[in-house]
């Protein structure tokens, strides 16, 4: 049902692909502006300025717009975490790349991130790999800050927990960050990152 | 609109707080289960366990159940903020006894945590009052993290990208949190204000 995103490099598949992200933004513009539960398949039509029938030609409704939407930002959250266990570094600076990608993910796709934080938004038969790639991606970022403890570079905590006092630090970003105010995703993202990893060193 | 929690201390009084209490926690129940959007009247009354008649004696309809649930954990939070004022303490400790609060308004109450994030599920009308609040709540956790900087007790930090991010982990942590689960709510409030203050300190 959902077509993969990179499916080869035509440019027919290109441009499609493009469109295909053009309409994405559109639509989540529209579910920040109506809800989630408000917004239509018209209303996302128009906004992305292309008729009802080539939007569904793309998606075959909200859902799976949303899942989309979902799977796209997990999946960069996901890339970031193999590209920060590539390099050898200490864990304070490979948490600090991933969390920075991570604010990243949700700031300069702003629009999505709202529906990525909804997952309760999807009907129950498609939460099930956005839950498994999220849990995935919360595993991964647990295992960094317990090799960090257990290297001896980070103080000695509750991996779990303080692994989610940070993913819940930067996804709350997306609620108050403003593409037009005072900073640029890269300065919360540094400032972010490096506030939260401070709390873990010795 | 919506009456004041504490009108006196009259058994009468008394009775009609705890049964609007009852009916708070059996809507949070609801809300929880079928979101907030599908969740209706008639649920409500039915699993607090009282006629509609009675349900609609207590609140006009579920935006006002919904603004109240809202009101109650800010208004809990901001006592928080006032009791941290008043003792004679370093800014780690009146900072740590805030976001304990916090994370105990959240997570005590946790059915009504649900309500009090979707500050957009509230009619626009109606939203002022909460979010007026809200940023009261916010300005004083900033005046207490910009204190300590001033005193020289924390590290120089982004007063307000710090505030939001402490705000952001203790928020998530409604998301994750299960009253069944193995640790408790004082022992969540403890690790996590001890984490993020942690982040400030030089």
């Amino acid at each position: 049902m959902v077509q993969v995103l990179n499916r080869g490099s035509s440019r027919v598949q290109r441009r499609s692909e493009a469109r295909r992200t053009e309409i994405l933004r559109a639509a989540s513009r529209v579910f920040r502006r109506r809800g989630l539960a408000a917004a239509g398949m018209r209303e996302i039509a128009e906004e992305a300025d292309v008729s009802p029938g080539i939007l569904y030609y793309y998606f075959s409704g909200k859902d799976e717009i949303l899942l989309f939407c979902q799977e796209r930002t997990l999946e960069h959250m996901l890339a970031a975490i193999e590209a920060a266990r590539a390099v050898p570094a200490s864990s304070a600076e490979r948490l600090r790349g991933v969390l920075q990608a991570h604010v990243h993910a949700m700031l300069d796709e702003l629009e999505g991130a709202t529906a990525h934080l909804e997952v309760e938004a999807l009907p129950e038969a498609l939460r099930a790999p956005v839950m498994e790639k999220r849990d995935r991606y919360e595993r991964a970022v647990r295992a960094l800050v317990a090799d960090g403890i257990k290297r001896g570079e980070f103080a000695k905590a509750d991996a779990a927990l303080v692994t989610r006092a940070m993913l819940g630090a930067v996804n709350w970003s997306a609620r108050w960050f403003r593409p037009d105010g005072p900073q640029t995703s890269a300065a919360v993202a540094q400032s972010l990152s490096d506030y939260l990893v401070k709390g873990l060193l010795k």
